[in-house]
């Protein structure tokens, strides 16, 4: 590397060179290419991705959409955020449209922290928040978890003068777990006004608890709170990107500035809107993942593991030991899972829940597997 | 607004708040929305985009891609970024993906640029520059054309200690015009090696001058170039977000450190490939726009207007006057053109060159209207 190069480098922003990237689930095309394997012969549960296929109403919208390929989105999601406005009874001022909620949250990051504040959020916490928190230089703040949840009480206490914003995940990404309302409350009542609520319901959708604290409904209470929302999971397009934020309309204001003003696509756009639309996919989508979710428990009880019990479309299994080993062996036969040893958790490995013949090919490796000893 | 969400918005990062959002060309339907017209009746020349419609071999590759839209894309990029390295002759480690070019252009100003630096751009040069930059807090260090041209001695004597990126674009939006190698290479021996170079290269395939310097081709030069492409423009990708960045591998190592981890979605992926082998569609797209640049050139002579002359998909017409009026009565008959005041030139409206049908309406509007006194 020359000494220009090398100086160059030396002067990027300290907080971005420090940075480890994100860890996706390992893509089927990619152990195909390595194992030499048919992609058709892989089941990949690796990134809690809905098992059901896309919806067909989705695929007509974008169908409709190709003969603009040529044509810039628009930029202002006019048509999604109509349909998000009416569906959830906001106004499309308090909305904000992210490439997937890591956007969104990436642009929270951007717009309340920089190097001298920080960021307050769980052990075992989804890994964009200190990403993006590294990434403008803050300080993360980091609470230990209790039974691998929120430990909302130590949060609250945690938060300090320099802090700007909390990330809460609901249920929490890797672990599944939940908090209820009263609890959600009682935290609310503890946190300073300035301070902003990054309320993260990534998998929302699949909680049937009565004592879940619906954000969106809450947000007329909590002007401090945002709540992060994402059509990757139960609405089935994460090939496509898009997430969004509900807020108060101030906060959103100054998240749109921030955001690339085409930062989600036209077939993004329209797909979204139909999937919005498709409730008997989405229905569908949450009693296959209920029938899953029972089927591997049943297997993981059977086979004397642990879990975390969950409340998402993925489970945490505790094989009580390192996992690098187990992993491999999955991944020979043709069973992509995900390793949370880079989450603190070496000795747990995530299951997403998959069709009952994908959780079946994951329970009979598992059943075939030497774990004693 | 309760002082607590006072308190926070005032909390925000100072460069957020200063920010004016970028101006998108007027979508059709948004217009066709106002004034109750057809869509089908409105002319958009307002974004540079390609008035080809899409390549079938793009098409192909998308429906080709559909059963997968519940998966997550691919983060690395693996099979666009092989098929990038082999066209152009670099590795895969050289290249950064973005959600379009913005993206690349806004990795850039985080990886580089904080509070205390500065980055060096011309007048008139491209909006998301200096959004970019003063996103993060740095100083916007603007130096003024030439002619409506990049003025690079000017540019080069501007560099201080506290600059970290020039941003130059070649040929320049929404100007058009175009810097030599000689003027480029001139201007490379000026710059200390220590600061980054970004090369926008995004009209970059409509130019057929021989003395047009091709970033790619002199990065081995040039430690400290960034080269940034986009698949919006003459692969008519616009809807689908795919920019990308060729630099050393140490500096693409950065940027894809702070790059969103599935920023450029499947769909997007797999038509940019499509795209990038289709060679017949990128050829006749140069054809239709020089023979379209041709026919609004003879117009707007004939007409008696001043123009810039353009090596882009664009042409800017100087109507010697504010042209609010003007651009309200194009909009008025469905002709929707790029008012460019906020580039500091209020007598100018921004032309795309559209199909020959396309670019008769905007003529035949053009030559109805009264312009004199």
């Amino acid at each position: 590397m020359s000494s220009g190069l090398t100086k160059l480098i030396n002067n990027a922003v300290p907080g971005v060179a420090k940075l480890h990237p994100y860890l996706p689930g390992k893509p089927v095309d990619e152990l195909a290419r390595e194992l030499g394997l048919d992609p058709k012969d892989i089941v990949k549960l690796a990134s809690n991705e809905n098992p059901l296929g896309p919806s067909k109403a989705v695929l007509t919208a974008i169908e409709a959409e190709l003969s603009e390929l040529t044509r810039y989105p628009d930029g202002n999601g006019f048509e999604l955020k109509s349909a998000l406005s009416e569906h959830f009874a906001l106004t499309a001022e308090q909305i904000t449209l992210g490439n997937g909620s890591n956007d969104v949250l990436d642009l929270i990051a951007r717009t309340f922290l920089q190097s001298g504040t920080n960021a307050v959020f769980s052990q075992y916490a989804f890994a964009v928040y200190p990403i993006s928190t590294q990434a403008v230089g803050a300080d993360l703040n980091i609470v230990p978890a209790r039974d691998y949840a929120h430990n909302l009480d130590a949060m609250a206490a945690a938060i300090n003068a320099q802090t700007r914003v909390v990330f809460l995940a609901n249920p929490n990404n890797p672990t599944g777990t939940m908090f209820d309302v009263a609890e959600f409350k009682s935290f609310m009542s503890k946190v300073p006004e300035d301070v902003v609520v990054v309320l993260d319901e990534a998998y929302s959708e699949y909680v049937s608890d009565e004592n879940y604290p619906d954000g969106i409904e809450l947000l007329p209470l909590y002007p401090n709170l945002i709540v992060t929302r994402t059509f990757s999971k139960a609405y089935g397009l994460a090939s496509l990107r898009v997430g969004w934020a509900a807020s108060a309309p101030e906060i959103a204001d100054l998240l749109n500035r921030v955001r690339q003003p085409f930062n989600v696509d036209s077939l993004a756009l329209a797909a979204a809107k139909a999937a919005l639309q498709d409730e008997e996919y989405l229905a569908a989508s949450k009693e296959l993942n209920s029938k899953g979710m029972a089927q591997i428990i049943q297997a993981l009880e059977a086979r004397g593991l642990g879990y975390i019990p969950s409340k998402g479309n993925f489970i945490t299994v505790d094989f009580a030991r390192e996992t690098s080993e187990i992993n491999q062996s999955f991944l020979k036969q043709g069973v992509i899972l995900r390793p949370v040893a880079n989450y603190g958790m070496p000795n747990h490995l995530r299951v997403s829940i998959g069709t009952q013949e994908e959780n079946q090919r994951f329970i009979d490796v598992l059943n075939e597997m030497e774990l004693d000893g």
